[in-house]
């Protein structure tokens, strides 16, 4: 495990301070689909995706699931290790989208560094702070855009994940990342294929239009 | 001034860095209404409210506005420096809302204490926690509350600030605050009078049923 290529700060630490990481961290494969993280019930600790793609989401207290941000390789996962920070005052629920491997480094130990080294308090710092801004993006989104165009703009950011314009997703999947309901989906993806942007098939929706669905995700409220 | 007493940190500060505070800490007096921060256009530092209260707020742009959050007496504003953080990607705006007094840190001193300090790095990011859990809050509401039970929940929240059952606020403010329309809130309090939840006068808004006010604010969306 290559720590110093994930760990932007490892050449500040202190040598005691590298030693502990080397002694706890663990590399961690999981199954596409595992839930790796679930709100208050734990505090897991923190994870650098090596490979592979992780879900952050909310649920509401009716069930309603909204897409908050994912991660992919090289990124970190600091809410899984939410307790870390007592003003974190909100539940997340972390998944696996894809097969994944991490780097897993315990809270405790992860905790001495903060206490210990402002590097790496600093360090946290920006990433609570991404995290953060991640979530104003989205808000703005859900405050600013009208539904198809959130609809274009995540069919769009599907395809460049995936690197394929056939995407083998439900209506319910699409309305669980932007906190919509199944039928607005469906009614919205029909819409979409009268107009030629899209193709439905059983399970799937295949990109046609990537310009029309470009400016429709462009669009703004008024 | 008594740095001390709004300082939770200031036990655990290195003499030096007492000193280096001491030095640029000033108070500072703002009329209500003031413009304290204007997004990336600048980054004026932190601000502990002595006394007063600020709106700190985003516009979209289209010019709708929707309330992040408010600071009272004893709380503190680091969204004033945000580009202490490169990670924070978004802009908001802070106002005053009522006169109000404040100490203020300039960007490069707690810039410093913060590079120096591992208890003022580990105190910022609670105050970013804090703050991303505040919008983590807000967003909760928007994506799970209908609007009435929203705009419930803001007049008995104003009423609380304010120590009054009279509000003296415009239907736009309102809207303001909750990224709705005035078209929209206007609608929302003609119903509320009719229920007989508040009286609407000139500009002014006077809450009659408050526990009929609060089960509507308690409402969730199904």
């Amino acid at each position: 495990m290559e720590l110093s290529a994930y760990l932007p700060f490892w050449s500040k630490l202190e040598p005691r301070h590298r030693e502990l990481l080397q002694q706890v961290v663990t590399e961690c494969h999981f199954e596409k689909g595992r839930l790796i993280h679930n709100g208050s019930a734990d505090c897991v600790g923190l994870y650098f995706v090596v490979r592979g793609r992780l879900r952050v989401f909310v649920m509401s207290e009716e069930g309603k699931e909204l897409t908050l941000y994912r991660l992919l390789d090289r990124d970190i996962c600091l809410l899984s290790a939410s307790c870390l920070m007592r003003s974190i005052q909100f539940d997340v629920i972390i998944t696996t989208e894809e097969d994944t491997v991490a780097l897993h480094i315990p809270v405790e130990a992860y905790r001495r560094l903060m206490e210990e080294s402002v590097v790496v308090a600093n360090y946290t710092n920006e990433l609570i702070a991404a995290n953060f801004s991640e979530v104003m993006w989205r808000m703005d989104q859900i405050m600013n855009k009208k539904l198809d165009s959130r609809v274009a703009a995540f069919l769009l950011e599907e395809a460049d994940l995936r690197g394929s314009n056939g995407l083998d997703m439900t209506h319910e999947q699409i309305a669980n990342h932007l906190g919509s309901a199944r039928e607005v989906v469906t009614r919205m993806m029909k819409y979409f294929q009268t107009e030629g942007l899209v193709k439905l098939g059983r399970g799937s929706i295949e990109l046609l239009d990537l310009d029309g669905l470009n400016r429709l995700a462009a669009e703004s409220m008024r």
